[in-house]
């Protein structure tokens, strides 16, 4: 088949070097000019997936109909801010047909949207899916065993999805709970900013464990009170994808709450990182629990730290002595 | 209140400690001579718990009757082989009344009983609970923030507990699911050994997150059909203790997953650690698993490492390649 993969991110390049591995024809777009010209003239994503050499057939462009003509699936993969009007633009160039997959995990900060929502009021005339699931860009650039899930309103996308893109050792599930699937992938990262808070603390695992289950557990709640569904939530693309991101050394979001555990003020936190989707879902997350009435304590601990200038210790002081009760 | 721990290792040790600092009075029962006099003679646990000095009042006693002396609750933290025979010796030495707490993770393997039906069989009369959830007993020791569960069929009891027991930076939910939480303990330790054979094996946290996610699936499917409460499995005592046990370093079952993924043998591997109860446990849950009818991919896998000889590399492999589904 014929994709195009937008964004020449880590977790774009990754990606595409598992389509190519399928067999599958490829065309990425990237925006920045040292990306492209590290991509074309030595075979690497210098900037954002360095370690990797890039195989035969990953073409790279600057222009979004270069890279999107004749792809039957467009896989979207750039950060939600820039998202509208990358689907605003799509949905003038692609064909009928063509299968938009958003691979962001974010929520529109002011319209409080799903990215597959914003993809739909873009592009309506499109298929659309997600595809979310525990996957840290350079171990799937590696080879190693990885799981993902593809949701779709439209079981015969999820399926022939499934179908492109499974491989020995990437394994893909399919879904019909886009939303769940697309919560799950974008609160994650607020936990995830939490876990680097305790770690930055000095706090170890009995702590993180803690953060982690009644994490998950608050995370689910607005998913479901949202429309999704809960064992989605107890999935790849929920627990598998909250487990990665606060235990695994690489992730972003982790990064900068490690920082602010350690002391550091939020802009010296922000500085060490280039995206951290959290920080903004955050936000996002709290407006929507407000509005859907579903209590989240650590996710308003967080907005507290990021954007009230709370001091992070005093947060985790406060999630651990609330009144006792049943779990 | 007073209390006694039976069980002079690692968390017995730091539960003491724990117990010390809530204002309880505290005698522990332990074995081996060693443990006695490095605790008496040098206000440390030098075998199982070297890295934290004793507090005031941590009594040992080589003598059942003496530790539990008037003691109105004991916490029984001692391998499950050895549970039905303490059990047994305490129904004949306890109070009318005194609370049997077990915080033992295991099954017993002939009879495929949990430690607190095992208790309820010798000592019919006393009111019984479990003691579960994501702690490693350094990290208590050193007062790091830990959440528990404390289940009992008595709601009198597991209230009482949660209060006694219940400190700034220890905080304990209470439940009336035993078989949940006792499950949820015990079946995590199967993971763990899986978990151990990933890193063995070198692979990285995209695979150790599907292993996390579809292991909890699992262990949750068997909790459920023999009485426990999927929102158990989902909460501290499930999910929380797979993940603690699963991605902290300290954890032995682990270590001993570890060791057969980097290609040690059975022998070599079990020297290597003191007490791996998973490797019992994977025994019992697959046939628990097979009376109850339920699938149990990942546990099976895992017995046949682990009492068969299977290679490490072909078990994972036969798991990533089992035909396509729907999460």
């Amino acid at each position: 088949m014929r994709f195009a993969v937008v964004g020449g991110g880590a977790w774009g390049s990754a990606l595409g070097i598992h389509l190519i591995r399928c067999g599958h024809t490829l065309r990425v777009w990237a925006r920045e000019d040292d990306v492209i010209s590290s991509i074309r003239e030595r075979r690497r994503n210098e900037r954002f997936l360095p370690e990797v050499e890039l195989p035969e057939g990953f073409e790279v462009t600057p222009r979004l109909d270069e890279a999107t003509e004749g792809a039957e699936v467009v896989l979207v993969v750039i950060p939600s801010q820039f998202c509208r009007g990358i689907y605003a633009e799509l949905a003038t160039i692609v064909s009928e047909g063509t299968i938009l997959v958003s691979a962001t995990k974010g929520i529109e900060i002011d319209s409080l949207k799903r990215m597959t929502e914003v993809a739909a009021e873009e592009a309506p005339r499109q298929p659309i899916a997600v595809l979310s699931g525990p996957s840290f860009a350079l171990e799937v650039a590696r080879g190693h065993p990885t799981t993902v899930v593809v949701a779709s309103a439209q079981q015969s996308v999820a399926e022939s999805l499934q179908k492109a893109l499974s491989r020995r050792r990437f394994r893909v599930y399919r879904s019909s709970d886009v939303v769940g699937v697309e919560l799950g992938g974008a609160l994650k990262n607020i936990i995830a900013i939490a876990a680097g808070i305790i770690d930055g603390l000095g706090y170890g695992y009995n702590t993180t464990a803690a953060l982690l289950t009644r994490g998950l557990a608050e995370i689910s709640r607005l998913a479901v009170a949202l429309g999704g569904r809960a064992d989605t939530l107890a999935g790849l693309a929920g627990m598998g994808d909250l487990v990665l991101t606060c235990t695994g050394g690489l992730s972003r979001n982790r990064r900068l709450g490690q920082a602010l555990g350690q002391g550091k003020s939020m802009a010296e936190a922000m500085a060490s990182v280039s995206v951290a989707e959290g920080v903004r879902t955050t936000l996002a997350a709290c407006d929507l629990a407000e509005r859907a009435g579903v209590e989240m304590p650590i996710s308003a601990q967080m907005r507290a730290v990021l954007h009230q200038g709370k001091q992070p210790g005093e947060a985790v002081d406060e999630l651990m002595s609330r009144s006792l009760k049943r779990e």
